[in-house]
């Protein structure tokens, strides 16, 4: 395979000659070179791309847009290539360049006194989060791939992770953007303001739109105190609705200071005995008979010892009201780590493992969460008889990672497919989305004709065509085909 | 005066006819009738009209667009008619129809386990605040004007307020919304959802467009949990940037119970007392001697002893590092609110009485209040030799409210405007907006051509024209003339 099959040669040997031109010859990378960038990180798609361009820095961006916009090329901008859903990976035409921002890795500047801090596209979120913890603070976004995604990428598919109870997705993280349009000018909206009511939301219109309206190349981030003290504890709750109304008391009585509330079904927990069996697991064995869990984690203004009295008498009013079964505090911080190692770790090695199961990345209401879960298992449970339900994720977001596992002789991609429809059809039904926090991009942005009523898809078509009128900004993501 | 002109008179009464058909006669308003909703509520602006518009519903405000865009028929909405910058109030020419959202004042529905609550757009914001009180919750947004502003009016101006500290801007309180399109379509994006990366970001695009790109019908909004206990200390700083160094010190040792932090220059407290004789002040003859003060308010799920003594200890050990001067807890609710209606009452009413002061709703990063007043101070010494400086607001949000007040022999519409240039360019020359929480309505657009960038303002037109391409809803707003 070459990158640029299907572009008339010559043509595509000019374009390249011109990148090499703006960026000089090593930073324009073609075949064995560009591969790596070509393919998802999940491997389950590869594009092609006439090159992998590698600008240094945002007027370098600006140079190679513009000339893509004269050429009428199309562009694929790609930060750590951690997505979930291929928006960072081309098509199999060969027609885009594929513009990686992981050169732009600089932290501009950090004010600590307005809280904020300037970071380029390519900077990967765990430099963010050390530059900010260097000036004594907190930049709370936190995932899974935080060691190699990017905050371009971050804000491009408005990335939510383990905090957004406490601090909310990478959008309410965001004070201004530095962005680069499809014609190749360079929109400075780097304002470190709190407040600014002087027109259009434009950075928000830019976040989550996946590099279909133009390129981030920068961002102003909102910094926070770091907390004082944490604490996380390990909660068995006897039935799901209880762990939802304990969300509500333990909101009340912890206030901001939650900032973490992840579920775990007993299921899950069993799936990680099964195929990894030297983990080990908080509580006894009545703790683990608990249908759901809860990993519950607090942090804030106050000292070591107000922190962990706080969540005890939050904890033992609720275990008095029978709202859970169970809890164990972690005593110390390697504890605390076992926990979110068995949530982070442990649980998605398991799945790996297991193989086969479909993933979704669902949300409704909180108060819906209940109600969701009974009947999307009942529904599928009729579609696949024996299907197993491996549910965790983010309940104070409404955000569940929901796993469904067929028994191995019904596995195929068509019951792959209708366990998917089936699973969304129930998250729409009770007022929820097809994609809380991972986006659209190749991979989910067909279903959108299904969910998406013919207003709102008429609405995001005109934006589309009104900012990037070329269609050249990474085409075939986000909206659907048609 | 009649309200409709200037539209040929039989095409004029066609249109009332059609619109008396789906409202009925008695929400059809003309003449006498109409005029209180044709003027701001400074007085400084009339318009005029074909009719004000009284729907009752969504529906109904559908029906309305669609005929007027069959009609080629402008349209300004308006909710309580209490913005400062006339977004509401319509030009002379008497073409537009004012649609009143006022009757649109239902709670739809509040669920608690949500955290969530849906208000139409004519709810009075005090009565969405009262439901969420009633429900154990609370609704966080606060601002002056909370006993006639309209949820939908705070939400197209992204309103403010005194609470953005802690919880931010309308925007930030917002889940999803209703919204009716220019050719009168409803988007239903009332979606309850902490998190939905399903598409662009609509939401966030028509908060803050000021009915320009449609007319937002209801909204669902986020709840929070009503603080076990409150304290409010009047501070005494020793100069400016000590004040901002407080903020910083108090936002981690408070953290999010840190609510507020309005900071007043002792210029305005001068003021209230010479126009206000019977006013009382908190703190000593030392106490007010200093140049900046400060309304600091802290609120969460510590009881009150605990909030107390929390408070206590940051004051304490910020006046032992001479950060502040002098410190004053109210030990009352009554005293608590004696020391806002300072703030907000005394003060607003001592200007109004003083006359003739320019004033300004500017912010800059927080970390450049100081040098802002130091050098717009100077620089409006030497344009009107002799001005007094009241300036007070919300320093944690770097959001001033900045009235200049010349020497009354220099007064002039002329000197006014020469003002106004010199706080907006001081403002953006320290990375700044020229309106932090009012908007821009049809006072502020005409200065977004000095202030913005080429390159934004066509992004702004390129929405606008995209999603309203007859220009119909409530032209001349938000984006500068031609």
């Amino acid at each position: 395979m070459t990158a640029h099959a299907f572009l008339p040669a010559l043509a595509a040997e000019k374009l390249r000659a011109e990148l090499r031109g703006i960026l000089g010859a090593s930073h324009v990378l073609t075949d064995a070179d560009a591969l790596p960038f070509l393919t998802d990180q999940r491997g389950q798609l590869t594009g092609r791309a006439v090159a992998v361009v590698r600008p240094a820095n945002t007027a370098e961006v600006a140079q190679v847009v513009a000339l893509c916009a004269r050429h009428g090329t199309p562009i694929v901008p790609q930060g750590g290539n951690t997505g979930l859903c291929g928006g960072a990976t081309p098509d199999d035409s060969g027609r885009a360049v594929l513009l990686s921002l992981a050169r732009l890795n600089r932290i501009r500047s950090i004010d600590t006194e307005n809280d904020s801090l300037v970071a380029e596209a390519g900077c990967v979120l765990a430099a963010v989060q050390a530059a900010a913890n260097e000036a004594g603070r907190l930049f709370p976004l936190s995932l899974g791939s935080e060691g190699s995604c990017t905050i371009g990428g971050n804000l491009g598919t408005n990335a939510g992770g383990t905090q957004v109870l406490r601090y909310g997705n990478a959008r309410q993280l965001t004070l201004g953007l530095e962005v680069v349009t499809p014609s190749g000018e360079i929109w400075d909206g780097l304002k470190g303001l709190r407040k600014d009511n002087t027109g259009y939301d434009l950075r928000d219109l830019y976040i989550g739109s996946e590099g279909t309206l133009g390129i981030i190349t920068a961002a102003t981030l909102r910094l926070f105190p770091q907390p004082a003290a944490e604490r996380t504890a390990f909660v068995a709750f006897p039935s799901l609705p209880a762990a939802v109304e304990f969300l509500a008391v333990a909101r009340i009585g912890l206030g901001e200071s939650l900032t973490a509330f992840e579920v775990i079904s007993s299921t899950c927990l069993d799936l990680v005995r099964r195929h990894i069996p030297q983990a080990s697991f908080p509580g006894d064995a009545e703790e683990r008979s608990a249908p759901w869990h809860a990993l519950v984690e607090i942090g804030g203004s106050d000292d070591e010892s107000a922190t962990a009295q706080r969540l005890e008498r939050v904890l033992a009013n609720a275990l008095e009201r029978g709202l859970l079964r169970n809890a164990v505090i972690a005593s110390s911080i390697a504890q605390s780590q076992a926990l979110w190692h068995l949530r982070d770790a442990l649980l998605g090695e398991a799945l790996r493992r297991a193989g086969g199961a479909t993933s979704h990345d669902i949300s409704v209401p909180v108060s819906r969460i209940p109600a969701f879960i009974v009947e999307a298992e009942a529904r599928l449970q009729r579609l696949v008889p024996g299907v197993q339900i491996y549910a965790f994720g983010h309940l104070g977001d409404g955000n569940l990672h929901y796993n469904a596992l067929p028994p191995a002789e019904l596995r195929s991609p068509q019951t792959h497919e209708q366990l998917r429809r089936l699973v969304h059809d129930a998250a729409v039904a009770q007022g929820g989305s097809i994609s809380a926090e991972h986006g659209l991009g190749q991979v989910k942005n067909k279903e959108l004709a299904r969910y998406k009523s013919t207003v709102e898809l008429q609405l995001m078509r005109a934006i589309k065509a009104a900012l990037d009128p070329q269609g050249l900004m990474n085409p075939g993501k986000v909206l659907p085909p048609g």
